[in-house]
């Protein structure tokens, strides 16, 4: 379950340490998320964990150390692992509440910038987050961790067809922008002139790559984040975090 | 010199791949750095930063791959490796041209972190960057490849007494702004009643610790960034790329 085809084989995912085992059984109490099992090493620290899984009905077990390092895909496990239920949600289901805000990530590949830019979104107030083409496994371990519990606040779907997330987007009332660092328009001019007021869906390509040509094309604009000093870009996560900002001020003025 | 008191004893760092050595040269150009020595492979694409080493007067050395290897601190070596006297900036030297936007990181522990914070501090136009405390080597090799080249950009510099940098940042006519999850007035307000725009100096502190009290204590102000989700925190790299980006636009209205 520590891979991408394990998982979607189990249907299921890891979910490790005390906070983010506390945002998933959390989320189990809302019905958000189902935790199948818990296992725990019996530490004095993990009691709560294991009577918040035994009162929400979810099977606990106390292991040895080396069989929990085993479910662990750290360096430095913590004892403390939850397999949940991998959420079936479809990029519809995840549109469904017409969020004023998304964040869409075309072919990214690196699973902490995934998890990061789901904390990210989370924080700027965006109302789901969409994977589309060939991404990484937002419920891969690195990821899982990289969210820190924001994996479980908002609801986060994969198409592998980019195509299908936009017009999907867009049948939700969505404006789609593309982050380009080429882009002529600066986000700047676009919270000056009320654009980025309206509902949106800002599109975010790979670090190596940017938005692939048949990606652009199908957006409604393109905004780059302005470099003032000699950076010539920024990591996608910055560069998330600025526009999503960027668009949260603009939607609540 | 892969190791922070062999860069010091040896006064000097290494940067390695194409974009980065490439900014070195360039830094090299100008005489804002200097590079002692460049060692390569022979690959065909390493000859134009051969012969821009040799024009600007660093010995060229070829080398094995395997030596090259064992100067690199990657996993996948790129052959091609500049050794880089460590610059002497002091704080007082970093503030000399009365920047308008600074960032203060005091005691981050993390190299990636810390690099990624100089790039987005350099793409938001930011004068410099100061490292307070018990704080990561800027000059580390992960931290330098995270910069991916904004190490050279601006002025970087480091004093161990994070009262001795607030106090430099004052006298250089900066407000001290501190970013602090807990404050409570909010960026939002900020930007609106206009105290943005004034000369800054963002005061980070670490994700695990945030601002040490005795740090908090010393600042004009403290504003966290909102949070609009259910998302606890935003990681360093993102908080600090959301505020400096919030006042390079207040400064810039």
């Amino acid at each position: 379950m520590t891979r991408r085809a394990g998982r979607e084989k189990a249907g299921a995912f890891l979910v490790e340490g005390a906070q983010a085992v506390g945002e998933a059984l959390a989320a189990h109490g809302t019905g958000a998320l189902r935790v199948r099992e818990l296992f725990h090493t019996g530490a004095d620290r993990q009691a709560e964990f294991a009577a918040a899984a035994r009162s929400g009905g979810v099977p606990v077990h106390q292991v040895t150390e080396r069989a929990a390092a085993s479910l662990s895909e750290t360096v430095t496990p913590q004892g403390l692992v939850a397999v949940c239920d991998l959420p079936a949600t479809s990029v519809a289901d995840a549109l469904a509440a017409r969020p004023r805000l998304v964040a869409v990530l075309v072919g990214i590949s690196d699973p902490g910038n995934a998890g990061t830019v789901v904390r990210v979104s989370d924080a700027a107030g965006a109302g789901a987050v969409l994977f589309a083409g060939d991404a990484v496994d937002a419920y891969g371990g690195k990821a899982v961790r990289a969210s820190t519990g924001s994996l479980f606040h908002l609801p986060i779907a994969r198409d592998r067809s980019a195509g299908a997330v936009l017009d999907a987007c867009r049948d939700a009332g969505l404006r789609l922008v593309g982050a380009d660092g080429r882009a002529p328009a600066d986000l700047d001019a676009a919270a000056d002139d009320g654009s980025l007021a309206r509902p949106t869906a800002w599109v975010f390509g790979s670090e190596a790559h940017g938005l692939p040509e048949e990606v652009a094309s199908r957006l409604d604009t393109t905004l780059r984040v302005p470099l003032h000093g000699r950076a010539e870009s920024l990591n996608l996560a910055t560069a998330a975090a600025v526009c999503l900002y960027a668009s949260a001020r603009a939607q609540r003025r």
